[in-house]
């Protein structure tokens, strides 16, 4: 459907310039140079006629007899819409509007952008931009784009919110780097998002990686289920910029001080099977590895050098990143030992020692290749007395067209080495100044390879209460309220099926005696109000009431107090509950964003997840596979193994746990905030409670 | 004293050669091109006579008739001694080794290098090497290297560990962006070592920073007071390569499963003031911006960009480093708003806007210099359709010659970029990639400016028994046992000054109840035996005993239960012990780290240490300024000043039982582990009680 961006038959400029300082001039030749005159028709359009570039040019869209495939549109923004209507009426199915003055231009902007969006839903016609940069392919070829030049071809696609760093990008691969099958600057996205590219770039043959700046995605959901089945077809790496600072915005739950929308994009990527690049530079790392190199099946890699000091760089890059230095067999060993000289070492990492040739990498590299222990090798040089740069990085180049494991060079140096750099680029074995920056690469590798491993996630629905849940809702709702307490939340926690303390309402002294002699002693005694929702600051909690005499004694100072303290305040009596044992106490809870939804935060409870922030996120609805992942991903998670003779915990019910709020907060799209606080977690097949929980709804409107 | 490898007045090569293809053409060749030849004498030496490039030859440096100040070396190791010696009798007070086969060679090497350094000491000859590259010092200018080439003459000082990593560098730097005053190859630093180099570059006038790899160091106390010392007058950037895996050894403390080479190395760099680089990319980026920019006096930075993309991810990277976003005074905005586009932005970051030409930027550093809330300025310029790259980096580079704070370039590509970015290179301006690389480097110029301002370190002397020590440990010893347990850890604990709970043996169960009624109830027993050094694991402790029945029962129950499960273990009875209040627990150990000495831990206690390893070090001995620091640097720091209503805890009195804990290890080298695990710190005020301590001496020879 969006083939026509990048396959176009004929191609018009709507403002097509004869002024070579235009964007308009810029765009006809990029048409020109870029060679895409030779296979398509472009037809320049502009009011005055005549020619632009030696092409004939028409007043209108309209004044073409023959179809147009694809508009691009280079006029200041008040002509935009009436040339979006006669596009329209052309039947032009797709339109790249690279004039600005929109979404981005402030409030006249976006009332502009929407009805220019309205011209083209009207008509049927997709859009790229406005405010872009617009849009290249180098296979067909088209370069439909005011950038300074046509990238050199090659096996990446990239999409950029960024025009400008666009712009960087594209100087960069005019420098030699990168190849790029695909280009486009999406601008305001009005109409194509990452959703549409990443939906039909999952299938382009002429790529083997898709690279992504983004700032933001319009459609949180969809992006991830979109981006989680292009995963699985090709490497996806992207950098997110644009990090809301934590803590900026009031939150009134112990989640919504810890997610923020950087916690929601670092799941929302991990969810979706997407390699996130932290800075621009690894984004371009990243993607020329996956371009160029076979994936990296393991995380076993070996190193050849030429010099220890690199060596040792890269050994502590590869064991910091949680790869592996490859042990090799004793065939290997052998093989090494047999052809280099003495005072190499034939262990990983292979020293082929300063003075070294080209003939020595290449046997090594082609014994190590051959090694089962090995997944990935790493070539390191550097340009001594005796080094032979170019020679070598031929020899590196021919080991890597015949074998089938992830070859990645680090040549150090750029005067002389460029030359060995320069025969590596071209043939397509990525080079890095740095071992480190090459480990990332390979580190890159190996985290693509798990993600896409995965299993797709299966949702499950429990069977619950719905119908209980929505009551609460309504007469919360029915009183004015948001906020919703414990005595009202353990209702909604009854009917999600979660485990809780055995609890009643008493409104009088004696009912409480009552009921703690049913429940057993010793108890634990609550003022229960809707309208304190901090009980300890009023003295309407204790613990451990041993006998009838207690319970009756804590059940009028409590209501005496919070009618003193909390003058008017509604009060319902006590609530009486069971003792619960001690266990782990932790986290389960729920903050909506803005962008995804639903983020579900799993933590540590207590003190600890207010100082060491020790929590995980996903957006729900997620897997009970990635429940139990969540766990792994705590740093304290050893906690929940048992240490010091503790015994294990019961994760499978933080798992289920989770499963259920991710289920409720799914079911009631209202909840924006909630917590249980803490789950009070027990030994192994023992279970957990929720002892307390706490939720707000949207405000009404 | 190292003057003569620097500025020497003349300079044999023993093993010059006529050969190209030998080492001992390309030093000679080296100090011809490089311009020594025209300011002192080289004088070849080659047992043939003859000429070497021209020069006349000399059998040896005896036949030479004038004095000698360097000489360089590079014959097959097993004439080097030899040729040493007759340096020695020339009196030629330096020499460089570049001859490899020495101790990197194994044991033979070993041997061989003793025996050469014995010859140097003997005559009194400072020794560079052997296995390296050599030196370059482009102010005399002298290179007497085997080097590919002359670097460009610049304020960067360099020595390295790696003579490989050192070609890679001067690869680097003959392409034109890094300049060197002094480099100097290390090789095996047989002698002269990095501690020799920081002490004479520390005044260089020719270096602004000092950059260095380094492997390891060789007298580790040396080289913190040395460094720090040099750091206060000029920056010392390293890496330090070759991180030991944690968990490598067999270690029987906790501090010591914290404690690791990459600790020792992370507090021993902070310390001395040294700024670390995690790779060698860092290594560069950092020691270009301390080479040509003044220093950061505060951590407020401008950003100054014409595309919105970069100008976020700039600000992502200011925000992530702990660096601010200056706000600008309104005078400035003003200003900016006057000049600038009306679609531009004036405030921080300043958008001066995709068609901005060199005036617009020109201008905003001009205004945005003088705001006095601003401390660093970060100029970011993308490639687009309009942009003057050679005329914003003139501009840039313009205004950096006017004023004093520190500007960075983020000149964004390559093919077009390049011309601005040689135009920056040429004048002093650094230019990175990426706007997260020039952070980094502003955030290392923080954190050198907050290192340089530290006050050096005043050691204490603390009021303590030393000689109440010595006989535990005599005893100890005497009993051929190396670790000590609680009760004789006492007398230890002390001595020096800590808190501990009021604790006597009894060694019948009537005396124990004598003793738990002068301590008074509730009490805790322990058993009392030296063979017995995990007491819980046999019953050996109990809480709360209440009354004297209960400690006449535990008592006997234990030392029942003492003698049945450690036959034959030598029981002393039970230790009485008062109970202590419920406190926070926290960790003060020591692990003696084979480079630096004692390393001395803080961590909080119980399951967290194991589980997070919040731990933070410093080597012994350090100031209380220093200790107090440490109790910051734990990630779980907010804790100790009280959360959640918990009243903050005695910081003071952490600080002391640092200090006790410095000055015992430093007393006493002899103790190799040392664990108080928990001290209980009660509230401010209350002091803290080191409940349980155990300490572990170095064996017997």
């Amino acid at each position: 459907m969006l083939e026509t961006f990048f396959e176009p038959k004929s191609v018009a400029v709507i403002g097509a310039s004869r002024d070579p300082e235009k964007l308009g001039y810029a765009v006809v030749k990029n048409l020109i140079e870029g060679g895409y005159v030779k296979i398509g028709k472009v037809y320049p359009i502009n009011p005055k006629g005549g020619e632009v570039l030696g092409l004939p040019a028409y007043p209108s869209v309209l004044d073409v007899e023959d179809p147009i495939d694809l508009a691009v549109i280079v006029i200041p923004y008040k002509f935009v819409p009436g040339a979006m209507k006669e596009c329209g009426e052309k039947g032009i199915p797709s339109v790249v509007v690279i004039t600005a003055g929109f979404r981005e231009a402030g409030k006249e902007g976006l009332e502009r952008e929407r009805e220019l969006m309205q011209i083209a839903k009207q008509y049927g016609i997709r859009v790229i931009g406005p405010n872009c940069l617009g849009v290249i392919d180098t296979f067909t070829p088209l370069n439909a784009s005011f950038a300074a030049g046509t990238p050199p071809k090659g096996p990446i696609n990239f999409m950029s919110q960024s025009g400008a760093l666009g712009t960087a990008v594209l100087d960069w691969s005019l420098a030699g780097e990168l190849g790029f099958s695909k280009f486009v600057s999406l601008g305001n996205k009005a109409d194509v998002s990452e959703i549409d590219l990443l939906q039909m770039w999952a299938d382009d043959p002429n790529a083997n990686v898709i690279m992504a700046y983004i700032e933001g995605v319009p459609s949180g959901r969809e992006f991830i289920d979109t981006a989680r089945l292009a995963s699985k077809k090709k490497p996806i790496v992207a950098v997110k910029s644009g990090v809301t600072q934590a803590g900026s915005r009031a939150v009134s739950s112990h989640t919504g001080s810890l997610a923020g929308s950087e916690q929601a994009y670092a799941a929302a990527f991990k969810q979706a099977g997407i390699i996130r690049a932290h800075t621009m530079e690894q984004l371009f790392d990243f993607a020329r590895a996956f371009a160029y190199q076979p994936l990296l099946k393991g995380d076993r890699i070996a190193i050849i050098t030429n010099a220890g000091g690199p060596g040792i760089l890269a050994t502590d890059a590869i064991e910091r990143s949680g790869l592996k230095i490859a042990r090799f067999d004793n065939e290997t060993i052998k093989k090494l030992e047999s052809y280099l000289p003495d005072a190499a070492s034939a262990a990983n990492p292979v020293d082929v020692l300063g003075d070294a040739a080209g003939d020595r990498y290449e046997y090594a590299i082609d014994v190590v290749s051959q090694d089962p222990n090995v997944d990935g090798i790493l070539v390191v040089l550097t340009p001594q007395a005796l080094t032979d740069i170019v020679g070598t990085a031929e020899a590196v180049a021919n080991l890597c067209e015949r074998v089938d494991i992830p070859v990645l060079a680090v040549f150090m140096g750029e005067k002389e080495v460029q030359k060995g750099i320069d025969v590596l680029t071209e043939r397509g074995v990525p080079n890095y100044p740095f071992p480190e920056r090459a480990v990332a690469a390979l580190r890159a590798m190996a985290d693509y390879r798990i993600a896409r491993d995965e299993p797709l996630p299966e949702y499950e629905e429990i069977d619950v209460d719905r119908e209980a849940v929505k009551q609460v809702f309504e007469k919360v709702r029915s009183e004015g309220r948001v906020s919703i307490g414990d005595f009202e939340a353990r209702a909604i926690l009854e009917a999600y099926g979660f485990k809780i303390p055995q609890t009643e309402l008493a409104s009088t002294p004696e009912e409480a005696v009552e009921i703690a002699g049913r429940i057993g002693y010793p108890v634990v005694l609550k003022i229960a109000s809707p309208d304190i929702l901090h009980k300890t600051d009023v003295g309407g909690v204790r613990v451990g009431l041993q006998n009838a005499q207690d319970v009756r004694d804590a059940f009028e100072l409590m209501v005496y107090r919070a009618e003193r303290y909390v003058p008017g305040a509604r009060i319902w009596g006590c609530t009486v509950q069971e003792m619960t044992p001690q266990g782990l106490e932790v986290l389960v809870g729920m903050n909506r964003d803005p962008q995804f939804g639903p983020l579900v935060t799993f933590a540590l409870g207590g003190i600890y997840v207010e100082i060491l922030k020790d929590a995980t996120f996903r957006i729900a609805p997620f897997s009970r596979r990635e429940a139990w992942q969540m766990l792994d991903e705590i740093r304290a998670h050893a906690l929940l193994d048992g240490v010091r003779g503790r015994p294990p915990v019961d994760k499978e019910a933080i798992v289920d746990t989770l499963m259920r709020v991710g289920q409720l907060v799914t079911d009631f799209p209202e909840i924006v905030e909630l917590d249980i606080n803490p789950l009070m977690v027990f030994e192994k097949g023992q279970g957990a409670v929720a002892i307390d929980m706490r939720l707000v709804l949207t405000s009404q409107e």
